[in-house]
């Protein structure tokens, strides 16, 4: 297999972001930038599966990620063709297997929003059995990954309100997605992993997001053992992480962070006298949600 | 009707957070304080509609207000019972009215997190000829509940990673909630509305979540002409906002804000020499989700 593509965000791309007009606190008109947000509906085969908000960029990734994580997509499936529309707003998913998820789709039908995308009864499913690997992390890789993710451009910069997550390895970032709703970014980052054969066992995870229950389960059903983040821990999170052995660190800023699962698996060979702390105008403070 | 109580969060009760042991960047034993997060599945009547991951405290708001915000209780409704059941961890709302929701239910069936909380084709139900009361917004209020908001006790200043509802009139907060999904936040408010009567027209929202078009049409259907964030906007939510008539107050810390919508309706009577920039140890940091 080819090696796989890096991917960085584009914050200059114009479909993207859209410039809009205002006044701020002082009566002054500003026009700012502002991330863009539509609707995306996933097909399975003829099936249609869900319609999701996106910022928009990779639907491929976004389909094959969504429905990989969903359990609708197989590890060993051969996806066929992947066709999107941009008019319509429409992705398919075609696999060679024959696929039917009626029944699945129809069970649990609605979810309420952040940390609910997917439903309780189908979020513990695939976790039976499952062993991550026993990976070290070093914490000058954190410092590094933490560094570049920070003052990488992104649209997260550009015009705040968006969630990121950066696949990476060591101290090196391989794919950087961002979205309006976090979870279409961890699925984009796994539907690059499907479709250029990346495993996740000597992989990292970092987000800008929570650290849910539903955000480790995805990280560790993408088979990836350590789960990073400047933002905190739902004591549900906690518990999973530690009883399919991720490695969970959270509330990363500048030099600090908290390790509340696998810290026997932490190596600590970073100077914390050299790393700097954040910057003021690294810190993600629009991006809360 | 008597006066609504009000509500504020209760950072100290024992079944919304969980200490939990970890190491620190130095390599330190800390015990931490986390929210919890659990799943409530809400029944209307005999049919099951959801499961919800959240915090677990006012299950009925959340019950009712997520029934409502999704159109499937009516203004008009007579709920005849609420009953919860802690160990088994489902809320069953009962109506007067008979209700099935099968097809609905059954119509789109999966959201995929963040920001994807109702589905499209059913998140434009109910906006077609809304037009919200032409409320005028005093920025003496905007800080009042800004510097009210930000200090008072919640779990987000005890455990982080938890986001706040706010309802408002005036400079006075009238009911606080925080759960683990915004969503659930925001539901949880309309919940109390719904259960006390108290409508939307002379009412302001805060939330401490980006300013998406979900969040823009719930608060829309709650009748609530003004929307107010920390955090930043959608371009579709900016949209959404102007066609309905709503004011769309974002990015406000400190002195600082922007207005994208409604600034007609804004009335700078504050002294912004007066206000002053934001507490560091008030700034939200630990919530981006």
């Amino acid at each position: 297999m080819p090696q796989a593509p890096r991917h960085f965000p584009d914050p200059a791309h114009p479909r993207l972001t859209r410039a809009v007009e205002g006044r701020d606190h002082t009566g002054q008109m500003q026009v700012i930038r502002v991330v863009e947000e539509r609707p995306l509906t996933i097909f399975l085969n003829a099936q249609e599966i869900v319609t999701a908000m996106t910022i928009g960029d990779y639907p491929e990734y976004l389909a094959i990620g969504f429905l990989r994580n969903q359990g609708m997509l197989l590890a060993d499936d051969t996806v066929t063709a992947v066709e999107y529309d941009e008019d319509l707003e429409v992705v398919v998913v075609r696999t060679a297997r024959q696929t039917s998820y009626e029944e699945k789709v129809k069970k649990k039908p609605r979810t309420s929003g952040c940390a609910v995308g997917t439903v309780f009864g189908d979020m513990m499913e695939g976790l039976e059995g499952l062993v991550l690997p026993q990976a070290e992390l070093r914490t000058s890789w954190l410092y590094a990954l933490a560094r570049q993710i920070n003052t990488a451009p992104s649209l997260y910069l550009e015009a705040g309100a968006i969630h990121g997550t950066v696949l990476c390895q060591g101290d090196q970032m391989l794919c950087y997605m961002e979205d309006v709703g976090r979870h279409n970014a961890v699925d984009k980052v796994a539907g690059y992993m499907f479709q250029h054969g990346v495993s996740g066992g000597n992989k990292i995870l970092y987000t800008t997001g929570r650290l849910t229950s539903e955000m480790v389960i995805k990280t560790a059903q993408m088979g990836i053992p350590v789960l990073a983040s400047r933002s905190g821990f739902t004591a549900w999170g906690v518990e999973i992480a530690r009883q399919v052995g991720l490695t969970l660190i959270g509330r990363m800023r500048g030099q600090r962070f908290i390790c509340l699962s696998g810290d026997d698996r932490l190596i600590r060979d970073a100077d914390i006298a050299t790393v700097p702390d954040e910057e003021r105008k690294h810190r993600r403070k629009g991006a809360e949600a």
